[in-house]
């Protein structure tokens, strides 16, 4: 059995090519070898080996806002044109303008009120068809890419190296699910059955004499914050033993997974690269940082610095 | 590849020994090779091999009650000795002192009290853990077996026989999704990540010091009738291809499997053998089949009749 796991993985290849030499790469493969290792004290069978990550800020971009917010807008803006009496708010009738700065004064709430207009009345089938299409063909309004392509490279990386070790990926995202799942498989080779996510009304029903799966408003599930570790009690049933996130957003999911017994790898990726992507952290509107970055020392996370540590940003060169 | 596939499958092995030849083993054993053949224009990819079965009934027995009532009746005695002040309605009184009439008068709604109470005030992992306790020493009160003894060899063998093929197996249970994975693994070799099942709230909270998933009162979401297929929609996202049920709560799940465009296979365990298990349809207070009887026939569902098709029915010799 030595034998063929010497044979099966290659010790000499690099499986993290695009992160920096560092102690953050280091931590990893080494945490990595220790769990997978069974001569090792912190063995684990493969069927604990569960990753989860967060989506927006940790494996694509989420700036200048949550792409599915950008995605909202577009869908807003065509079923505005058609019926402008559903701009029925501040938020929607900002939204409908493109005007960024007036739904994001409306916080969580105007964000949630954008998405129950622009993602209800439709199957689920439907909107997973139009977020496909939309994210493989609209561009960025600042980096010029097709959002399909604002992956991060050095996190695919991580993710197929966890895969070839026998991890299973998750992801866990305050996003909704069903616009996560248009595209995980694709741009992740995450598939739907392994995304955790914002649930809004769905309801079984027939429409035109079929019967479909009718997406509604109003949200059934908010996957954010503590509701992360519950998410992943209701889709996985497991604690994680790899956890990555980017903000306070995953902090409960973070401090659930390295609370265990055994073994357990928290990662924070930190935004520091102005140039290459974006830098924040603890102010904004988005991806806020504060508390994690904090505690994360003391708790033993690792921050992983984008400048410094990844080598490449995208998962598609510029 | 096509010797390879050959020597991997030994066609001579019969996959399902303990069900009798007959017209429904021939049509699960027909339905499989089309769906696994390449050379089929019914072939899928082992990414649609999506199984669901429905538990109480159609996995193991439900009779006198759902197993996970007997076992919340359990429950609310030894919490009624300790606080007689619990008992606050007909309906818990009736079940703190075993009257089993008495408790199904309330229906539904009487369950779910029943449920709330006994089920909420402790930890998800220690729910499971005395969910497994109970199921494995604890004695059916007719059958004289352990709970975790009274599956379906036949119905374990198709879970084996749809595995070996390259299919996911899930449960999609109108039963509490913490409850059957305190067993599925032990019981049918389903991870907790395959399980999908009614939820209740839980929170992510700090109990003496520590973070952990406490279990309230209430439920978030009922995974019976037209809330199977948004079970399905919300764990895994895809239509499944192969279907088990045995009631009329299994209606929505069966029909929505089976009127996508592609191949699917709908089966309904119908229990006709009262000397080995119950016999039981139209009527009653449990697994109630009636529409499906109806109109299995007209929807190609396959009725499985429990005396003749099955040649064993529990899966431990008793
Ligand atoms: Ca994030
Ligand atoms: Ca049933």
């Amino acid at each position: 059995m030595a034998v063929f796991a010497a044979l099966a993985s290659p010790t000499l290849a690099d499986p993290l090519p695009s992160w920096n030499d560092g102690a953050t790469k280091t931590a990893i493969i080494d945490f990595v070898e220790n769990v997978t290792d069974p001569a090792s004290d912190k063995f684990l069978p493969e069927e604990d080996r569960i990753a989860t990550f967060d989506n927006d800020g940790t494996l694509w971009a989420e700036q200048p806002l949550y792409f599915q917010g950008l995605f909202a807008l577009d869908v807003l803006k065509k079923k505005a044109a058609a019926d402008p009496s559903i701009l029925s708010s501040d938020v929607l009738k900002a939204a409908s303008s493109g005007d960024l700065k007036g739904v994001m004064a409306g916080g969580t709430a105007g964000l949630l009120e954008l998405l129950n207009v622009s993602h209800s009345g439709m199957t689920v089938d439907q909107f997973q068809s139009d977020a496909h299409e939309w994210l493989t063909t609209t561009t960025h309004p600042t980096s010029g890419m097709h959002y399909v392509d604002m992956t991060y490279q050095p996190m695919l990386e991580l993710l197929s190296y966890l895969r070839d070790e026998g991890f299973s990926t998750y992801i866990v995202s305050g996003g909704g699910i069903d616009f996560i799942r248009a595209i995980s498989d694709k741009a992740y080779g995450i598939p739907p059955q392994q995304v955790v996510g914002t649930e809004g009304t769905t309801k079984y029903e027939e429409v035109d004499g079929k019967m479909v799966l009718m997406k509604h408003g109003g949200l059934t599930f908010y996957d954010d914050k503590e509701g992360k570790p519950v998410g992943i009690a209701r889709h996985i049933g497991k604690r994680p033993i790899f956890v990555g996130g980017n903000s306070d957003g995953d902090f409960a999911m973070l401090e659930y997974a390295t609370s265990g017994d055994g073994p357990a790898f928290g990662l924070i990726v930190h935004h520091t690269d102005a140039d290459r992507e974006f830098a924040y952290d603890r102010e904004g509107h988005i991806g806020v940082l504060d508390r994690g970055l904090d505690e994360a020392a003391a708790r033993g996370w690792h921050l992983v610095d984008m400048k410094n540590d990844w080598a490449r940003i995208w998962s598609v060169n510029k």
